[in-house]
């Protein structure tokens, strides 16, 4: 179980496979996210259709809603949400940090106030494990603590506090079925990222999670975190980029070395009537679209783009059917998860580091911000 | 073209295929409504797998948003909204008296303000046909002015206007490719409604369609004016009951001879959280869904059905995910499409009269408020 087997590189850009209880990964793999266990407007099935493999939900938002022993007792996540593929699950330290409406961070975990209703919690390492144990993802990860890249002396102390609690997730964590990540952290020092990379790297995890970048930093800064990160890592565990990114960062991350990316962006931006294109990030909402007879890419397999007009999708917009942040949500999501299978095929021809360029080009103007899970769910 | 086969007859109900330059249509049917031309939260795609075959436009809203011209210049509706199979829009009447701000009515036409920014329109019977031959359904309908149904002088001048325009329309129709259906009005006076039947009769439509009931007025006002209506139609022309309706409305709608349905109900239902059962509605917003592992409705088909859990759908409705009105819609409107398909396959087997009472009792406390188009929008 958990094995993880390198197939080709290109430069430093790995195609792997990663074994899960719910079927091979194949790697770099792009995972759609499902913070509340729903790809937000799209079922299962359609999903499915994307090419999508792996997803990705929020135990912080699953914990309070509908709660981890629920969906326990519903027989685990994969049975709850009806996919059938690997799962993926955070440790809900991110989401406490970003979200949650006031909390007090001690040695031992961290207690704080629910956004949905102002009740009082408390995370622990090992009450994360148990409750991802509870969600029962295919990939779980460790409980961290995500800091202000911009104060070294908190960063430090958070990097160490992250460092310790990756410890006791591991000693508590009790299934086996299950693969735990621990995070790196250290900001953008890259002092301290080559400290946590060679600390969580002795761990006996089956794969590493790089937390804290995509928070603000700019993309020089994330760059050169990968550089100092990748390379202190060993070449035969998986490696997961949280929260990254727009197809820029990918082709970036991969060409670094990462084989694990998931983002809310591709579903944000549909809600937003935002559509990525080979002609940059198009507002479907413009008026100039109202009479446009073409797909939103004309290079695209997704059925929105086989289907449907850019004039049409502007309708429901204006008209505020819903149907539009699905439509845009497949587009979206379809866009990048073929840009990630595009991308491992070069890398087993040998010519990711040929076709990186025009692809940066392909997708030039889809570059602005990238984003986290945590404001996800509005 | 638009030739009306009558298959079976079972007592009064009949089972028939109605040609359409869209494919046949088998009679009995009912129409999902496709209101803005999108049958709300859901994919053309998820539609055809309802095995729905015909669907209901609304000429009021598409008229104001995006324009008729816009949508016979991008090829009209089934081209823009990407629906491969027969489509029927109303005359925007209903829509005019229901929704706009203000209206007043003269003998040529109604001058109306829009419900979206209170600008002023006209209609009048010409202007409905061009718009609705720029919209381009296969099934159309004739201008009419829906009467409170308590005012019997009023009701009779609305029947009367209806006529003088049921005439005006068919004299302005242009396009060979549609159908125009007159409008039997007549409220809820058994004479008027046999006046108007015979009146409507007499004109050269190949299809008929039954206005004003589902209203306001009570089952058994509904029940008789349907029964002295189709006993005063020519057997040979399809009957359609406009805005009807719940289960029950269908099974006695049906056995009094009708053949064509839609209805808001199943979507509007599903964004209110509540689903079609053998146990009556479903509220699924209950607390008592949390834990309950049983699908909506154990006989149903439909994909959410085969697929999902109440408390998964409890879930995704506490937790304000749109993903609960796509699926809940898709079960709603597969329950009264296989309803009337199973009602079909009972006319040719002679078996309606007997099963009817049996359906009856399967879907009692789904009997409630059955809707017509208009209030649809939100």
């Amino acid at each position: 179980m958990f094995e993880f087997s390198i197939a080709a590189t290109d430069g430093r850009a790995r195609a792997g496979v990663f074994a899960t209880p719910h079927g091979p990964l194949a790697t770099p793999v792009f995972a759609p996210v499902g913070t509340q266990a729903a790809v937000k407007t799209l079922t299962p099935a359609q999903v499915g259709e994307l090419g999508a493999s792996l997803v990705l939900a929020n135990t912080y938002h699953l914990y309070l809603r509908p709660g981890d022993y629920l969906i326990r007792d519903l027989g685990g996540l994969h049975e709850f949400m009806q996919w059938p593929a690997p799962i993926l699950t955070d440790s809900g330290g991110f989401q406490v940090f970003s979200l949650s409406k006031s909390r007090k961070i001690d040695d031992d975990g961290v207690t704080f106030k629910s956004h949905v209703d102002g009740s009082s919690h408390r995370f622990t390492p090992e009450r994360s494990i148990s409750i991802q144990e509870n969600l029962g993802a295919d990939v779980i990860m460790a409980f961290d603590e995500c800091s202000d890249p911009n104060d070294r002396a908190y960063t430090r102390l958070a990097m160490q506090r992250t460092h310790r609690w990756a410890e006791r997730c591991l000693a508590s964590k009790s299934r086996s079925d299950q693969a735990l990540f621990a995070i790196v952290q250290g900001g953008v020092d890259p002092e301290l990222r080559r400290e946590s990379a060679a600390f969580i790297a002795r761990l006996d995890t089956p794969g590493i999670a790089i937390g804290g970048l995509s928070v603000g930093e700019t993309k020089e800064e994330m760059h050169a975190m990968l550089d100092v990160v990748t390379q202190a890592l060993p070449p035969g565990k998986p490696r997961y980029l949280m929260g990254v990114g727009t197809p820029e960062d990918l082709l970036d991350a991969v060409g670094r070395g990462v084989d694990i990316f998931d983002c809310v962006l591709p579903t944000r931006l549909a809600r937003h009537h935002s559509a990525f294109s080979p002609d940059g990030r198009l507002n479907l909402m413009n008026a100039g679209f109202a009479r446009d007879e073409r797909p939103i890419d004309g290079t695209c397999d997704c059925y929105t783009c086989r289907t449907f007009s850019r004039g049409y999708l502007r309708h429901l917009i204006v008209a505020g059917e819903l149907l539009a942040g699905t439509l845009l949500s497949i587009h979206n999501l379809r866009s990048l998860i073929r840009l990630v299978a595009e991308v491992r095929l070069s890398i087993f021809d040998g010519t990711f580091q040929d076709r990186r360029a025009a692809w940066l080009v392909h997708w030039q103007g889809n570059a602005q911000k990238s984003g986290r899970t945590a404001p996800a769910i509005r």
